[in-house]
C-alpha cells in the first residue's frame, strides 16, 4: 500500500508521517514546502509543488493507493477576509483532486476537515458526527462543501472515503504566528514575556487535542476497513482561563492578561463526542492536557535554545 | 422601495415580475437576455449582462433596496457534469453579489434556493425548512453553501435575508428542452405525438408547484417584514405515473412511455413541508395540479399556434 499525503511537511502532517513510517507504510509526500524543523525523512519520496496544479498533483498520484489529504490554504481567520479565496484556493482544488480518483480509479480518500467550524453553533455538546450542519464562518462553509463533495464522489464513484473532524490540535511543531492555535501563540508569548491578548472575558470553551493522539487517530483510520466520518477531540472542554492557568502552572510563569471586546460571532462552547472514534476504530486519546502543555513547551524552549 | 430581479426575464422571474408589478414595486431586471415568450414590460427598467460581471453588477444596484436573486448557472443535470463550472458560475458570483450588498450597504436580499437539492435524500417527509442539510448531488451543494454564505453576511452584515426552497415548479413559459421540468418536457411531447422517457419505474414521487403559486410566495416574502427560510411547494407527493396520468387525462391523448433504468442514486420522495410560509406569511398554494397542466397545457398549444 502507497499512500500520498498531501500536506505532509506541515504541523499535523509531519507527526502523521511519523506514525506512518513506524507502521511501516511506503510514503508519497507532495507539499509546497519541505519540513521548516527537520531534515526530510529517510525513505520518502518528497514532491514540492501544489496540489491546485494538475500536472503535479497527476504525477504525485501514480500508483497510489490511499490519498490523504491534509492541505487547507486557509484558516479561519483568512478565510474571513477573503471568502472567494477560500473557495478557489480549497473548494475548487479538492474537487479536482476528487476528480483525479475517479479518472485514476484511486480506490481510498481520507479528508482532514474541521470538528470546530462544520458543526456552527452546535445544539448538542459534546456534538455528534451527525449533528446538524450550520456553519457560521467561511471556513466552516467551505469545510462543509468539501465534505459534501467528497461524500457524492464517494457515493457515485465507488470511493472509499473517510473524514477527520479534529477540534483543537496543539503541540510540538505548531506555527505560532498568533492567527491559529491559541496554546502555541501564549506560549510563545509567555517564552518572551508578552503579554496574552484574550477577545472577550475568557470563558469560551474549546477541545483542545495534542497532536500526536490526533495523528494516531488518522494514522487508525487509514490502516482500519472502516470509513466514514470520525470527530477527532479530547471530548473534553476547556475556557481560554483554563488555558491560561494550565500554562501558568506548566511554564511556572506568570501571564499578563489583556481582555479584549468579543471581534464576532464566535460559537461560546465547542466540544467534540469522540465514540464514534473509540468504538469504531479502537482509538482513545492519550494525553492529557497539561502533560501535552508540558510537551509542547519543552519543544518551544529547545527550538528556542537552537536560534 | 425599488427592487433589483436577477434573472427577471426567466420562467420564474418572469411570474415574479408579473405579481410584482401588479403590486406596484418599482422594477429593474438585470439578465442576459430578454424574455423569450413576451415584448419588454412597460415601467421596468433592463440592464442586459452578466451579474459575475462585477462592474455592471454595480450598476444595476444602484439605487436598490431589495435584490432578488433567481440566477442559476446550472440545473442539477448540467452541475453533475461539471461541479466546478458549477461553483465558478453559481457560488462565487454570489459570494460576490454578497461583498457588493456589505459595500453598497443595501438592506435586503431574496434568494431562490432549491427544496428539492438541499436536503438530500430526507430522513422526514414533507420535509420541514430545519432538516438537516445532506445534499447529495453538485447542484444541492452548491445551493447548501451559497445559503450558508447568505446566512453568514445576514449575521454580520446587517442584511435581511430570505431564502426561498421552491420545490419542481412548472407552468406556461417553462423551457422544455428535456434537461428540467417533466410536466412541461411530457406536455411538450405529448404534443408532438413523442414517447415519454422514465428514468426507473415511474414511483419517483416529487412536489410539484403551479408557478403562479411560488411567485405569489417570492413576493409575500419581499413585502412581508419576516426574513428566514421558506419552503414553496404545493405540500402534496405525485408520483411520475400520476403525472402521466394527469396529463393524459388533461391532454385527452394517450401516453408511449419508456421505461427506462435508474441512471443513477436519486431521492426517492422529496415533499416539502409548507406550514412555515402558510403561518408567517399567509400565502397558500392555490392551484391544484390538474388545473395548473391545464393551464401549462393550454399557454403550450397557444404558442405552438403562433408558430
Amino acid at each position: 500500500m502507497k499512500i500520498l499525503v498531501l500536506g505532509g511537511c506541515g504541523f499535523i502532517g509531519s507527526h502523521i508521517m511519523d506514525r506512518l513510517l513506524a507502521a511501516g507504510q511506503s510514503l508519497r509526500v507532495l507539499d509546497r514546502a519541505p519540513e521548516r524543523f527537520r531534515p526530510p525523512l529517510a525513505g520518502v519520496e518528497y514532491v514540492f509543488g501544489d496540489y491546485s496544479d494538475n500536472t503535479i498533483l497527476v504525477e504525485a498520484l501514480a500508483d497510489i493507493d490511499v490519498v490523504l489529504h491534509l492541505v487547507s490554504a486557509t484558516v479561519p481567520g483568512t478565510a474571513a477576509l477573503d471568502p472567494v479565496g477560500d473557495v478557489t484556493k480549497n473548494l475548487i482544488p479538492t474537487i479536482g483532486l476528487l476528480e483525479n480518483l475517479r479518472k485514476l480509479r484511486i480506490p481510498r480518500l481520507v479528508y482532514l476537515s474541521s470538528g470546530g467550524a462544520v458543526y456552527g453553533i452546535p445544539e448538542q455538546v459534546p456534538t455528534p458526527e451527525d449533528h446538524a450542519q450550520r456553519p457560521t464562518n467561511s471556513y466552516g462553509i467551505v469545510k462543509a462543501a468539501i465534505e459534501n463533495y467528497i461524500r457524492m464522489y464517494g457515493a457515485n464513484e465507488d470511493i472509499a472515503t473517510t473524514i477527520i473532524r479534529p477540534s483543537n490540535p496543539y503541540g510540538p511543531r505548531q506555527g505560532h504566528m498568533g492567527i491559529q492555535g491559541v496554546v502555541a501563540t501564549f506560549l510563545n508569548r509567555l517564552r518572551q514575556g508578552e503579554t496574552l491578548q484574550v477577545w472577550g472575558d475568557g470563558s469560551v470553551v474549546r477541545d483542545y487535542i495534542y497532536i500526536t493522539d490526533l495523528a494516531d487517530l488518522v494514522v487508525s483510520s487509514i490502516l482500519s476497513t472502516q470509513t466514514g466520518v470520525y470527530n477527532a477531540g479530547s471530548g473534553i472542554g476547556t475556557s481560554i482561563n483554563e488555558v491560561i492557568s494550565t500554562l501558568e502552572e506548566v511554564t511556572g510563569r506568570k501571564a499578563e492578561v489583556d481582555y479584549r471586546p468579543v471581534r464576532t460571532v464566535d460559537v461560546p462552547r465547542s466540544i467534540l463526542d469522540i465514540g464514534r472514534a473509540q468504538m469504531s476504530l479502537g482509538w482513545k486519546p492519550q494525553t492529557a492536557f497539561a502533560e501535552g502543555v508540558r510537551l509542547h513547551w519543552d519543544w518551544i524552549m529547545a527550538e528556542a535554545g537552537h536560534k
